[in-house]
């Protein structure tokens, strides 16, 4: 089946119209008329060729929601009609620990992500900037009725990067939580803190967000371009939760830190950072890293987001402005995140 | 009341024979006839003055044993003639968060260094290497009687230091533990994590002490000098803990860990290390720290290794030959713990 897409020709060069080949669909697939798909930050890292090369022409998109439109032989859990989403992978092994325990980012042979992936098959994935995508159900999430599917769209990378941490890191009642960005990813980790129960703190490079974060449901918000807020704050936090990816003084953030606190970060910068071991000796303090979550947390973090009212704030746009967005985007020029509107693309 | 003791008069200087000051017995203090006491690597680097500044003379010292030989009116818990411990700390504020959680150790107004601290009536605080110690009550250890009374004097400082990270971070039955490298830590972490029932391997510059490592509880010996040990062992530890001060390649230790797994780092290199955050990321790893252990805790230390019939390997000196231990120390010629015998002081 050919179907419209947008896709990157090569690194660094603009996306533009084609039309890609989604594959038949199997016993275990299903088919998905998309509805809508974010645009995440990692999508321009891709195309703009920084993480390394790719399998061009790359279809970007994995914050993708639809309609069921065509279900597999073996396929029990959804149903034609069914509103459905795609996160940041679409295989996996099935049988390492790591997939056994739910972990399928994890994969002991590498999780397939949903686009510039090889599919077990050998096929080249490709993403959500597209009018169709055919799935394994069991890389499948049933979007609840509760959230609306352009804001429930960047749910699927952006929510659950920040979610799963969240959930391990422990946020909840009495529970001291700092978001570091208050971008595509920082905004989603202060509605879904506030939600759990904690207390949250958002910091900023400066107070230009202030007002938006405490609507969001942050209880503070320090510019951590003031240093002062790093002395007023020393040791305060039990988890620091970090979404941006450029490279941080990290002992300054560790500083941040109660006995025990946990400083995570769910971007890597580029370059390797630089770390004095004291700063975790000196409060037992750690420096974890988090990437999305499995399939069935990515299920409980929507279950959890409908029963919340919690969705992503979003700028609607059609296809045809996805290299705008994509300028906008690295300017930092986006509240809170783009999603593609799929049937401007039909 | 003077007592006899060996102390650096300056940074860099051998230790000598002096005498010095013990205060008087207050009411909530315990005097302790010591017995012996440990030689610690940090005991080397403060009188070396390469952790600055020091308010010299000072003793070092602080793995002591001894026994009771006064009490305060107010102290009920020792009684003359009970053998105890003194370990890191002789005093904290007792009223932060962090000292009612019975974590003296990161007293948020500082703990109180057995040695070259300030003590909370603005004295100096003296080391082990002496006849005689006053100490408070509320930060002595009972040392059971299953324990060689030698043996026992580096479990307050080495012990402890490597039995609260394997206890925080869930040594046990089912659990693989590696150990990065074989000294005074390492050795105690190797009996430790045995005796808790967890699988040790152990990961030393070179296989010259295998033999000792497999008789102290290991399962497994690894020389990491061999690059390839680091390809075979990829992705196999809950928990490496590292006793090694020196800088070591973080990202090549954490890509060790399973899924969820944690570098634990004791001691801390005197420059900041590298670290790709993509290693954390990518397996939702961590990197942590960890500084001795609270007071309750150490009796817990004390009384398992009663129980396991666990003490340090040790080699008992006269005072007059510290010097010539820290030499051996230095050299890594040691196996494992040089404890000095108090009663040559006298």
């Amino acid at each position: 089946m050919h179907v419209n897409a947008y896709a990157a020709p090569a690194a660094g060069q603009p996306l533009a119209p084609t039309t890609i080949e989604r594959r038949p669909v199997g016993a275990n697939d299903v088919l998905i008329e998309i509805e809508y798909a974010g645009i995440c930050h990692s999508d321009i890292h891709t195309v703009s060729g920084e993480w390394g090369p790719q399998p061009f022409p790359v279809v970007p998109g994995h914050e993708i929601v639809g309609l069921v439109t065509e279900v597999g032989a073996e396929v029990t859990g959804h149903r034609v009609g069914d509103r459905v989403g795609v996160g940041c992978m679409v295989n996996s092994c099935g049988e390492c620990a790591n997939c056994r325990a739910g972990d399928e980012q994890y994969c002991v042979q590498g999780m397939v992500p949903t686009y510039a992936g090889t599919d077990r098959d050998g096929s080249t994935t490709q993403g959500g900037y597209s009018t169709h995508v055919v799935v394994d159900a069991g890389y499948l999430l049933r979007v609840p009725a509760g959230i609306d599917p352009a804001a429930a769209a960047p749910l699927l990378c952006a929510g659950i990067t920040t979610y799963s941490p969240l959930r391990r890191w422990g946020a909840g009642p009495g529970k001291r939580v700092a978001v570091v960005g208050l971008g595509g990813l920082g905004h989603m980790a202060v509605k879904l803190a506030h939600a759990m129960g904690a207390g949250v703190t958002v910091l900023s490079q400066s107070l230009k967000k202030q007002e938006d974060g405490l609507r969001l449901g942050a209880d503070a918000y320090f510019a951590t371009s003031n240093p002062e807020a790093f002395t007023e704050l020393a040791g305060r936090f039990d988890l620091v939760l970090n979404t941006v990816s450029a490279a941080i003084d990290v002992d300054a953030y560790l500083s941040l830190l109660a006995v025990d606190g946990a400083l995570v970060n769910v971007g890597a910068p580029a370059e390797p950072l630089s770390l004095d071991v004291m700063s975790l000796i000196s409060g037992r303090r750690t420096y974890a890293g988090s990437m999305i979550g499995g399939i069935a947390e990515t299920q409980e973090m929507l279950d959890f987001c409908a029963e919340h009212g919690i969705g992503a704030e979003v700028e609607i746009i059609p296809a045809a402005k996805v290299n705008e967005a994509y300028e906008r985007v690295l300017a930092s020029d986006v509240r809170y995140r783009f999603v593609i509107d799929a049937s401007t693309l039909r």
